[in-house]
């Protein structure tokens, strides 16, 4: 399994009037979430797109448990579990500096070329960099 | 089951490069379809927050199934299948003007009592207006 | 000289935790303003990029006056003064139903080529759009 | 005059169609700049609001140069070259890691006393800070 940490402080303009961060908001921390991730082995995205594949979100489930406010900072835990195939899946939790689980969710995204804008398998060059990733995590 | 339809059109800045309207922008649409639907039976979100109760999101589950594009006028389709206890639960169909579909999904809302910022069952003024509203859409 | 009015009713996404519209929404607000104008003169935004010209905001200025809420109806008024060279400007002024003035602004747009990614000036089916307009609008 | 300096990698939610950072996203990233910038020299916005004041955006002015685009990694420089009296300004240069200028921009903050939702003129606690990084900066 791959897991990879990154930290967000939360924006004034990310709340709302509850004075909670906007539900909608979370979908760019995942975002960043996995973007930093799929970067530290080795496969930026916009390598991806430069290659023809766009991978656009195809479901996304989240589960709210305590709200974030405004300049709180957030670490946003992104797990890979297995190859992807037709998809691409992301666990996340999201947490507080005491501990505490903002949210818990899954975001999928699929591959698609470019140029048919059609769905595609995971393309090899994606594939071999988490693989060389799982294996390098499982050693250490 | 109390059903209602609202339309949006797509903004410029709801898109991204790729050219869809961005996943977590549909977060707003989805909120704009259910507070258009529960200020059609009577129980406009604003008159919730003044009388104590907020109304969080607790559960979000999308299945995006074509892109959205910049100008499209999308149909929110929002529907509430149950009496809410302790969350309210909306369904959602998103479809263009071709009735292709955009999305399907669920969003579970949660009663916040705004002094102790404690959850609390579905309160009466709601309740009362949901059953009025399923009995009147029996009859029609 | 054109002007145009559309209606913007405010959603929940729009707060911040003052209770007021974040400022980088009215952004979005001014967006819908031009974009509605545009296709009323029969210049669809979509047209023009399809035509290979992308315009892109240069410049924008906004004098906030009062703050705009939650749920709150609000009306751009749009105004073209002057025939577009090389930059299109508008002129903003956003109200509540009750007559109070939220925003007063400018915005300019460039005109680019899509291809050679390089500013242009005005191209000949918007100048001719907008001074059809101009003509019946001093004759109405 | 106290200058800061705060690094903003682009995410894919902040680009729009035309490939470029949306227009209205920069005002978050201003946000950051002046929330940095403050915190920098003791007065973190929290507190701000703790002791009743809001800061609301009273007037905004940017010009974009060139667009900036998904993954970049823009430095945002928040300058303040005047104590703050009825208002507080705050100057923007936005730059590429190559050195490009991205935008130059004013924001001004009015000063709100919460209670009475009236403006104000800068708080004693505020304004000490400043005058201390003032007379800091001077000195280094």
């Amino acid at each position: 399994m791959l897991s990879h940490e990154t930290q967000i402080r939360v924006r004034y303009a990310d709340t709302d009037q509850m004075g909670f961060v906007y539900y909608g908001k979370y979908a760019e921390y995942l975002e960043v979430g996995r973007t930093d991730m799929v970067r530290s082995i080795g496969v930026p995205y916009t390598e991806v797109e430069a290659k023809g594949i766009l991978m656009p979100v195809s479901e996304m489930y989240i589960k709210f448990k305590v709200p974030a406010h405004y300049d709180e900072l957030l670490t946003i835990q992104t797990s890979v579990a297995s190859l992807p195939r037709a998809s691409f899946n992301f666990d996340y939790i999201v947490t507080k500096e005491n501990g505490q689980v903002v949210l818990e969710g899954q975001v999928k995204l699929a591959f698609v070329d470019k140029e048919k804008m059609r769905p595609v398998r995971v393309p090899g060059f994606i594939l071999e960099a988490i693989e060389a990733a799982m294996k390098h995590a499982s050693e250490t």
